[in-house]
């Protein structure tokens, strides 16, 4: 972080490194924190949702597949929502959702902004 | 957009498709929208800022490479601040900065998140 002359700053960082070499468990990261806002960094590797869990949050997020591959499943729809690099989904406060599945052979790399 | 059977919503889209073969000037699409928050994407090909002008806002904006690259100037800083694929900068409020130069071999592809 840099701070310019008039105390304000700005803040570097990368999505695609500083990944450890064993990923037992998801990685969620934050990024940037403000009163209204929450950005996170979340690294899968073949991972999914406990057998049964839901997300059910009370804020809106916004996820973006910065790299790889993952299908998520929400509540009432039938389909599993596929996103590939680039795909980017919108949830609704209380749109209950899982990951049922994110890629095997790559890591797969979520931008979160919970709002 | 889906709306679920409580009236809550979600909503897929992609940030590398539907790019016009044209592009003249850069594009700034709002793809989410809240009291708090706003998200564009924006497409540049080889663009930079108007000589001379600076960004100056009253908000926070934390912009994220998806694709391709660019460097940005950031008032009071010497070096220009490259940024490729995956990196993301978080400039403050009424931190003035400028986009220098974006690859001129490729789209380049910002996330913008405005809080």
């Amino acid at each position: 972080m840099s701070k310019g002359l008039k105390g304000f700053w700005f803040a570097k960082g990368t999505l695609l490194e500083d990944i450890p070499v064993e990923l037992l468990e998801e990685i969620f990261e934050t990024i940037c924190l403000s009163d209204n806002v929450k950005i996170e960094r979340i690294v899968s590797r073949g991972h999914a949702s406990p057998e049964g869990f839901w997300y059910d949050q009370e804020w809106s997020e916004f996820i973006l597949i910065v790299q790889g591959s993952a299908g998520l499943k929400i509540e009432n729809e039938r389909d599993i929502v596929a996103l590939k690099t680039g795909d980017y989904l919108n949830i609704g406060a209380h749109v209950k959702h899982r990951v049922e599945w994110t890629d095997p052979a790559c890591d797969t790399i979520w931008l979160a902004v919970h709002y």
